[in-house]
Order: structure tokens, then sequence, then C-alpha cells
């Protein structure tokens, strides 16, 4: 019976196929690549010869190796909104088309980018664990936060998130300007074309843009330096995004003043020195982690491969710019 | 030249006036009553018979026994917004006046607000907790949060605070009621008349109101028992709005969903049964603390002395309702 749905590869389960395995089970069969003894190039060649379509997260790499090995391979779907696993100018040669989490997340991150600011600047973890060390009778009172509003807040990529993020901050009295590849038309926020101009204008930065060769180490000390010492840095969009070996230096050496992380270059290794900081909140990449936001994803994901097996148009596809 | 100085005692120094004591000395002759080795009676019949303002914060009381030693005051300047902590009774038959912060904390406590709800939810501390414990390597995912949007937020007490918050919370896509004394006109949100079926119909609460009589454990088992094993209750009011031992009893036994609290029965007592709490995030009563607050709280203190000093109107007088 399973053996007549449609085949889909998966090399490594996503987290959201983990949560709902069963209900994805009765829709399509899968070849799950992660439980076999074989190395992952004989699998494929032995067993996915064939298959036209695969399921992946943002932490799978769809190198060209392993695209390679996927001669019949049309469509991928990520459970992501990034793209930065797959090798898209390989894709683009042999148009196998790509299915994104495209804005299913972009509530939920902005939520995060939100809270991980408001937690830096008002020092809630820190607080927490003021109270949970047993330190109020003794110390008494705590350190002032920083209030919101009136903060400058420079959003870096406007995309879907980054304006969900201006959204919210507006309704706490934040001044919101933007950096992106290019102006935005119909949207009135100040735009920098400079990072560091930007950067030099802000109270804070989130960083919401998608990992690319552009932007990866875009965040460096010369960014850094112009947000100075005062400044915050929030990051929810790639580990690699920001120069992490600068940013641990500039936040150990008090040159920037605080950072709320999702999301690190070596996940899940996280820099040892940030663990002492109190003006640091870590995330481990659950920006997009909520029960409802995965069954949206599961609806999206189950919704594109079944377009892809009935000819019809993908429910979110990636479309090159 | 001190001396010719308008005086104004005061019994414990709220952090305001510790911060800012410099500036505040210069304006006025402030009668240090924490000082004295005197017990404070005797240090307000020797010292303070002719003082005619005092200027407190909201945790130290104003007790008709203070008062008693006090027969020229006419002005009690609190640096809180809450009143709880005054005799009103004995200050209104004596028609001392009061002023008070007034709104100037609103939008900070409101920022706290929606800062401890997602923190609840989204598990911020908790997993900033997670990896500083160096726990993401060896367990791997974390555990989901839970989405703001689409929410139904019970707010309790609905002055400017509470307006604040809601302001805050539908930018989030949450769904906004509310519980006050009486049906507010001009606003949209539905009304319960009935805190209890106020929670019945919330995943979350926020506690905005004062602290009175009739607020005083307001928030018991039955409210906590109709809000549900996934309810949320946020507290930036007072700790004695809601029976504390009820909610530790309710967090322990899984009988809400979570709580995040500024504020606690007996500060800086917190029940340590809260401290190995995942779904429970701290704060040390620091709502309204940051420097961009203190700084406008000074303005408001100083503003209202000087006014009553040169027989003016006062900026932020307590109207008697």
């Amino acid at each position: 019976m399973a053996d007549q749905l449609p085949q889909v590869l998966v090399l490594r389960p996503p987290p959201v196929f983990t949560l709902l395995e069963t209900q994805f089970s009765q829709k399509f069969h899968f070849l799950r690549a992660w439980e076999s003894p074989l190395p992952t190039a004989d699998f494929l060649a032995t067993h996915a010869a064939s298959v036209k379509a695969v399921l992946c997260s943002g932490d799978t790499p769809i190198t060209g190796d392993i695209l390679r090995h996927l001669p019949s391979l049309q469509l991928i779907v990520t459970t992501s909104a990034g793209l930065n696993h797959i090798n898209l100018p390989e894709c683009r040669r042999r148009s196998i088309s790509i299915a994104s989490a495209g804005e299913i997340f972009s509530d939920d991150c902005a939520d995060l980018a939100v809270g991980l600011l408001m937690d830096v600047l008002r020092k809630i973890s820190a607080a927490d664990r003021f109270i949970r060390a047993g330190l109020w009778p003794i110390r008494g009172e705590y350190r002032l936060g920083s209030k919101l509003g009136g903060k400058r807040v420079g959003i870096v990529g406007l995309g879907s998130i980054g304006l969900e993020v201006a959204k919210r901050l507006e309704a706490f009295g934040c001044i919101i300007s933007y950096n992106s590849r290019r102006k935005k038309a119909n949207i009135s926020y100040p735009f920098y074309s400079n990072v560091c101009e930007l950067a030099a204008n802000s109270n804070a930065l989130i960083i919401c843009c998608a990992l690319t060769d552009e932007t990866c180490h875009m965040i460096n000390k010369e960014v850094m330096k112009a947000l100075g010492k005062e400044g915050v840095i929030i990051n929810i969009g790639r580990g690699s995004i920001i120069d992490e070996k600068e940013l641990v230096q500039c936040l150990v050496q008090g040159e920037i003043g605080g950072a709320g992380l999702d999301v690190f270059e070596n996940e899940p290794d996280v820099p040892r020195e940030l663990f002492t900081l109190d003006n640091v909140v870590l995330s481990p990449h659950v920006a997009v982690y909520t029960p409802e936001s995965f069954s949206d994803l599961y609806d999206l994901m189950v919704g594109n491969l079944e377009a892809f097996f009935s000819n019809k148009p993908l429910l979110s596809p990636v479309l090159d710019e």
C-alpha cells in the first residue's frame, strides 16, 4: 500500500517531519536515508536513482554531490525560509524546482526578534538569573534596563520578517530605518544603502536578511564599531551573517552594548565566552519553532508535494529574482 | 545655604533619589530619616514636626502612625504610580495632597508585561539557560514555544498601563479583552465584569490593576482554574493581587501553564518552588526601571515639589474618584 504512494526522499528528518511523521506517511512513501547503514552516496545510488522529490530542512545541505546522485530529481521542498543550504546554480541548471516555507515563519521570527531585543534592553533573562541565584535579598536593587520607546532600530533586510519586526516595534515607539539590497518602493522608513551608516544611526540592529555570498560576514568589526558601545545586535537570520569571532570580541571588550542571538556560525556550538555575559541572550535557533507554525508548515509542505505529483503549480515556489 | 532651601522629609530614599541625589539636593533640603540612629518616631518628633512635604517610594509605608508624627504635613510626593502604601483615608481627612508618578511608567511597564508574556510563551529565558548549561550539543532540539499571534489576552485593569499593553499586543496579532471596575467608554475591546469569566475566555491574563482592598487576592484559585492548564499569568501590578501560595501550587502541579512575575507578595523574597520551573520568568520588580523613565520621574518629582512650595497647582496630583 505504502509503496503505491508517491516517493519522497528524506536525507535527515526535518523537525516538522519527526513531529508529524504519522500524518506525512499517510500521504507519501518516504525513502529514509538517515536510517540506512549505507554511506549516503551508496544509499542514493541504490534506492534513490528514480526519486523525483526531496523533503529537507535548512540544516540538510543539498550539495552538488547529492544532486549528482539524484538524476531524476525535479523538486526540492525545504522546510526553511532560507535557501543557503541548497546548491542553487546547479538546481537552476537542471531546472529543479524549489518550494520553501515562504513567509510562514515571518510572524514567529519577528516575535522572537522583538523578544530578544526587549530581553537585552530590559535584561529579562539576566534578571531571572539574578532571582534564581537568590541574589535579590542579598544585593537588593537590580541594575536599570533601557527603555524600548524612542530607540532607533535599524533593520537589516526588510523582507516579510523585517516588515513584521518593524510593525511590532512601531507599537513600542521605536524609530525604524533599514538596509537592504535596494530601496523598497512604498516604504517610508529611511533607507541606508550602506549597513555601516545604518549602524552609526541606530541604537540597535536587527538582522533579518538571508545568508548569501554578499551577506556572509556583512556584520563585521567596522559595522560593530559604527554601532557603538551602547548598541545592540539581534540576529534571527543566519549565524554567518555576523563575523562571530569579532562579535564575541566586541562583546567581551564592551565595544558594543549587547546581543540577542538565535543563530550561530557553528550550531549547536556557541562560543563559551558568551556564557558569562549578562548583556547577551542566547537562543537555540528556535525563531520559527511554535506548534502553530509547524502545523501551518505541515500543510504547506504536503500541499507542495501533492501539487507537484498532480502536476499543479507549487504553493510556495521559490522564484529567482 | 542648604538650610534656606525648602525642607522635604525622606524616610527611606527612593531609587530615583539615590541615583540623582546631587541634583535633588541643589533644590531642596532633605531631612534624612533613614540615616538617623533614632527610632523613626523619635526622629520625626525631634526633626520633622514642622515638615510640610514628604518624598517617598512605593515601598515606604506612610501609615497613620507616621502621619500622626507629622502634624504640619501638606504634601506627599510618591515616586510610584500605585498608592497602596499610603493611608489614603487619613490623608483625605487631613486634606494632605498627594502627587504620584502618574503615567510616567506606563510605557516601561507595558513593555515589560509584553516582554514577560513573550518570554513565557516563547521560552526565551529558559532557552538561554539551556544554552548556558551547555545542553544544546547534548540534547539537541529545544522544546517548542507557543505562538503569540492569535492568543486571547485578558487585561485585568485597563488603565494607562493596560491600554499600552493592548496597543502593543495588537501589533502581534493578539485578541484583547479586559476586566475592570466598570466598562470603559470608547473602548471596543470586549469587557468582562467578572475576572473568572475573563480568565475562562483567555489564553493569558495580564495583571495591570492597582492593589486595593478589592483587588487583593483577586486572582485566586478559582480564577486560575478558569484560566486552565495552558493559561499564562503575567503580573506587573502588585504581588498581593494574586494569591501567591495558590499560584505556586497551581504552577507546581501544572494547573496553569506558566507565569511571568515582576512582583511578589513579600519582596525581595520569592517562593523558592518557582526557581526550578522552566515555565516561569522571574523579575525583581523592575517594570518601571529604565534610566529614561527615571530622568522623567526626577523632573516630575522636582516639578511637583517646586509647584507646592510656590503655591502653584501640582503637576501630577492624585485626584480621588
